[in-house]
């Protein structure tokens, strides 16, 4: 696209980082260099991957590399593995890794997240785990054949995926959260209520309204999680709080953050300062129903970033939307999924609304593998748009989060979804639509009011 | 809703026919009548589960049934079985059962379809077999232990159930029809190869371009199929053909079919004959995208249609949209669908269309239960917008077919689809969603013209 010859650097070898670098390599001119600047030994894994190896779903850890090394170096990016960028200079555009200077043109950060770090004694003791790092993961899990008991810090997606793959790998699981339910932050109980039933049969001993005091030791080794209703003896803590924007440098380097902690970008992902962009986790952006600022979203996000930050520092000219967020993930043997906010938040926020809910079947009731599928949509009483949606079940959870999320973005009303045309075949879809009769449930609702 | 002390006749006990018997029993006034009229011994039961019962996927037909006599009965809704409407009086209103009258003051045909019949020698033999009727499934899956080979009349979508569903019996199976792939008339030859690969693992003998002549018996039993390419030898004919609307009764009392043989209803399914309604297989309604009129939809099609039938014949005022017509089935062990025309129609229509294509992964790449999707977008190369879609894959169809065709309706682009937003979690979703690198494939390719 460009002809110009510019030099591109990246920092940050996560989802964001990736696909900025390769956007960026397929639309500038063959004489620019696409240099990647990662403190890892990896790039291009699947870090989403890792419970499920540790539960025995995967069975190798190598199953999570998508790439070689060798791949960056054919399509022309220099990675720089096991190198920490230690400082950023915005008016001299180079960056510093410790004494050496590395000068760009266009400068993509994609510094991605850290956990939350509960500020508690302990937290630096030997068996205090952050899942993140692949390498760490492959050395933790060799540790697991004989490790007897685990404590989860907390119920998050991370901690979900994590409390129900060790449960199966038959440890002995305490999930530790100081809410009221699974993932109280984002989810609605009744939603996560099924998940709560399988995390039972599985054995995952779960300890809600519980906050971490201190995590204590023997001979510096993690001994046990004292909690504020006692004390749970294990041999690992998994630190699983919430992901908080990893923008030390950007801070350092006068680049603006929000509210959020996320790096402030307009629509096309730019910093505000010249031929500077950010991707991904360390960024914050617009939702699209409250329109006030998130962070903390999936690789799926933090890719398509990527890929706008790398076009338009290219030279490219491409928006990105305010986001809906569709999300998914598997909670013990439970599919679990949404789009936007769920009923507690807009209770909490104070957001006029109303839940319509209905139980449906995934398949014609009399096939093999049918489930139970509880969809939740929630609208604006007056005009019935729908403003969010929470569903569980036992399949196609994914494929609705992203069918909402965009039917939403469009606003679409409960009206359209009551309505809607679906697929009938007894062995893959039900004569009724689970989301169409939620969407009835609520136009009955309201009819009644 | 309605106070009025009403007569309602409904003709058909199909989906159609039910639903709208059901809705308009719930709004009449409780003093009206409603009464359903079916030539068959029983109503509620899900007729495409018919050829999984053969398949042993289902274990019994008893599972078939959605719903007890006694139901309707409790609800108010008076069904007469095996009762064969004879006549329709449009002046007197009033229906003929031989020589006993009905009188309605409101009338609801929903008399279905059937099979388009080939014309050939033997078609009366014992052992030409249709797929409708549950109390003649139950005899013939009696019978099918006993029985070595069966040819099925055509790649239909029933013939390919049927056909992968005898077949996985242990029958020898023979699928013959005249077009060149599976599903010719409607799906795309590069979507059908996968569940034609199937076939060939499951052993069913496809016979493409091959034209059924007569039926050859011996003692008036099916004992061949005599083709354009040869005999075939079988004990038993399917004849899974098109479907044709079942009008005899509407076409004599003066009721106005259309081009399809469907008969002709307004938005709210009025027949244009005053307190006269139709819904289901037996109308015809209006295809969204090419505006032409269509028949022959789903057992979901029929079910709204019989709702907003009945809703308005009860005296409420609800509109059908035009239909784009999601579609979805198992061929073997493969899930196709779709939504609107495919490739193949756009060109024998002559319509302008650029065909977007990917194949993607339903789950991660290195998660168990991943399988490879088609995903096919014919879009319109001056707007952008998508026309129509196909699909195959291993899972996820329907759910993916409901959403374009809810996302179609509403005139989204290949833009709208190459930067959605999508779940991304290993176990139920791929980074990259199917339908976006199609739309990015499509766009990639506009883009290069």
């Amino acid at each position: 696209m460009s002809q110009e010859k510019l030099k591109f650097v990246i920092i940050g070898g996560g989802a964001g980082g990736i696909s900025a670098a390769s956007t960026a390599r397929g639309l500038a001119s063959p004489n620019s260099s696409v240099t990647l600047f990662t403190e890892f030994e990896d790039v291009a894994y699947s870090p989403c991957g890792i419970p499920f190896v540790h539960g025995r779903e995967i069975p190798d850890f190598k199953n999570l590399f998508l790439q070689t090394a060798e791949h960056y170096t054919g399509i022309g990016i220099d990675i720089r593995y096991n190198t920490k960028v230690t400082g950023i200079n915005l008016d001299k555009k180079f960056v510093s890794v410790g004494s050496e200077k590395f000068p760009w043109d266009r400068l993509i950060i994609a510094t991605g997240f850290e956990y939350g770090n509960p500020d508690i004694p302990g937290i630096d003791l030997d068996g205090v785990h952050y899942v993140k790092n692949i390498r760490r993961a492959m050395e933790f899990d060799k540790k697991l054949d004989s490790i007897k008991k685990i404590a989860v810090l907390s119920a998050s997606p991370l901690g979900i995926e994590m409390a129900g793959n060790l449960a199966q790998r038959g440890i002995e699981t305490h999930l530790v959260d100081e809410g009221g339910w699974l993932m109280s932050e984002v989810a609605d109980p009744d939603i996560m209520e099924p998940v709560q039933e399988s995390f039972e049969e599985l054995g995952v001993k779960m300890h809600f309204g519980t906050k971490a005091h201190e995590i204590r030791g023997q001979n510096s080794k993690v001994k046990s999680l004292m909690t504020s209703k006692g004390e749970i003896e294990c041999e690992v803590v998994i630190v699983a709080t919430h992901k908080v924007p990893n923008n030390t440098l950007s801070r350092e380097a006068g680049i603006k953050v929000g509210s959020t902690g996320g790096v402030l970008v307009d629509d096309h992902m730019r910093t505000g300062v010249d031929g500077v962009y950010a991707a991904g986790d360390c960024t914050e952006v617009v939702h699209g129903v409250t329109e006030i600022p998130i962070q903390g979203l999936s690789g799926s996000h933090a890719y398509s970033q990527g890929r706008i930050a790398g076009a338009n520092a290219a030279g490219d000219n491409r928006a990105y939307d305010p986001v809906y967020v569709p999300w998914g993930m598997v909670g013990g043997k439970i599919q679990i999924g949404g789009v936007s906010l769920g009923e507690t938040l807009h209770k909490a926020l104070g957001i006029p609304h109303v839940v319509a809910f209905s139980q449906g079947i995934s398949r014609a009731r009399y096939y093999p593998g049918v489930t139970r599928m509880r969809v939740k949509l929630i609208a604006d009483p007056k005009t019935h748009r729908v403003l969010g949606a929470q569903m569980a079940g036992g399949e196609g959870i994914k494929e609705r989060a992203d069918f909402l999320a965009f039917s939403i973005k469009r606003k679409a009303t409960l009206e359209d979804f009551a309505w809607m045309e679906n697929v009938y075949s007894p062995p893959i879809g039900a004569l009724m639509e689970p989301i169409a009769l939620a969407a009835q449930a609520g136009l009955a609702k309201l009819a009644n009011v």
